[in-house]
């Protein structure tokens, strides 16, 4: 059949990076709609964990990561803080913001591509469970801030994914040695994610007039 | 006790139908929000396999239809595609449409007291399992297109598959042999649907105008 | 290591109780939205058993309250319908109300505590059980009626769960009966939640006018 990298210790610290990055995104979110310092936490925490979460949920992967190892929602939770109080900072750091939030797009969907391929789960799963992971947790944030989510409107997120998850799950026939297979997968996922920031790449839209029935 | 007629293999066809039924509408909802391929790909699988990830997941029954069964999902996606192409032709074919949604919610309806009637759940749990497999698909649509969900709005919907669910799993004390029956119950619940949007059906409405708290 | 007090039996009569309450002033929000009878019940039930259902996922705690008693399906639905006959009177109630849903509050709050503490989970995932059990069953409602969701914007709620989850399962270092346990504890958390609302505590908000990324 086919075969996966393990996952690299290295992983294990760009998830910590990637979390607080999504809850700090998260987190100005919340500000834009004034919600007050628990709700911030809240939608931090939700956002960060939450992709992960829906993922375990569906393939039935117990217990959780964030009930196995509470720290990740501390993690968040003082992402989320950090963020209130840096406000100003954060925002001018924009640049940085999205290049983290990139990482954790990239690290994320790495990580759902393990547990999938843990529990045996197909090919077609394991790039699904990839995109879950690394694109949920924003869905959700955009749910409870009322909105549709950007996911479906906008730039090269899932795709990213996909292309990501495609690639780490068959090195495309290459078969590099686990390391350097690891590594390429991050930076081939970063470049794409950058670029399609850069240079605006976008998916064709539908755009339907027709009434609603 | 009371029994189930066993899954019909014409059910397991009519399923697909289904899946690409409610995909196609999800698809129209999403052009209608101006959303990417990608966006109108994601939201119609999610239409369409919802209901019963939503079931299962509830019941705890694992793994879920799409994860064993993958071609689902793929099924889902090529029907959101096919429509982005005939948007136009889709649109005109607005009463076919209306006649697959319905075959939809009658069979993922009879689909999901199957499942809960395999997990020994009680009777008010088989006809609850059934209707949020035909329905919880077309609630979470509406949520990712911040709309209030039009199943608690209008038209009998929920109350189709209520009723289809109630006669599935009793055949009224009927008890005719299990193709009659599952005929039987596709029939009604088709006829109820159809009847309900020919002559605009509606549950009376609860109008309340107190402020907020 | 800790220990919590066992589940009292007035705790079962009132979790009956906030069960319907919560059902109540989701049906309220409903009629606000001119939802129709189906839809009513629908909101009603996932408003008042979504926050344990949510908590049972993620802890895969199976079966389900509801499933395994469906009698709770069947006290929402009812509260609810008893919602639309009597909304005037209903709305007359207010304080009444207001009182019932800080009882739902705490109670739910320690039965989410209590489930986390059977399945042998961490401190902190005990008071998030807690949290969880408490608030989310409004955050789905808020998400149904398409607004962001109060818990994150308003009042002291989700603090007041996350108080009365530390007391309840540390007793702050107290160790009284179990009896006196569960009392005081229902005691701190409705007497903090209703101060709450006397006074209009509220959490400092969060505002950002960044624009949009």
């Amino acid at each position: 059949m086919w075969t996966m990298p393990p996952t690299d210790s290295v992983l294990h610290v760009l998830s910590f990076i990637a979390v607080a990055a999504q809850s700090m995104t998260a987190a100005l979110a919340a500000g834009r709609r004034k919600m007050d310092w628990a709700g911030v936490c809240m939608l931090g925490a939700i956002t960060a964990l939450g992709g992960g979460t829906i993922r375990d949920v569906l393939l039935g992967h117990y217990p959780l990561l964030w009930v196995a190892h509470p720290i990740y929602l501390a993690i968040a939770g003082v992402a989320a803080l950090v963020t209130i109080l840096l406000a100003r900072l954060v925002h001018r750091l924009n640049v940085a913001f999205l290049v983290l939030d990139a990482i954790g797009l990239v690290v994320f969907t790495m990580a759902g591509c393990d547990v999938a391929w843990q529990v045996d789960a197909s090919l077609p799963i394991v790039i699904v469970s990839g995109m879950i992971t690394g694109c949920a947790g924003g869905v959700l944030r955009d749910i409870l801030c009322n909105e549709v989510p950007l996911l479906f409107r906008s730039e090269l997120y899932a795709s990213v994914s996909v292309v990501t998850g495609l690639f780490y799950a068959t090195a495309f026939g290459l078969e590099p040695n686990p390391q350097l297979w690891t590594l390429l997968t991050f930076a081939l996922g970063l470049s794409l994610r950058l670029l399609a920031i850069r240079y605006k790449w976008e998916m064709p839209k539908f755009v339907f007039n027709g009434e609603e029935r």
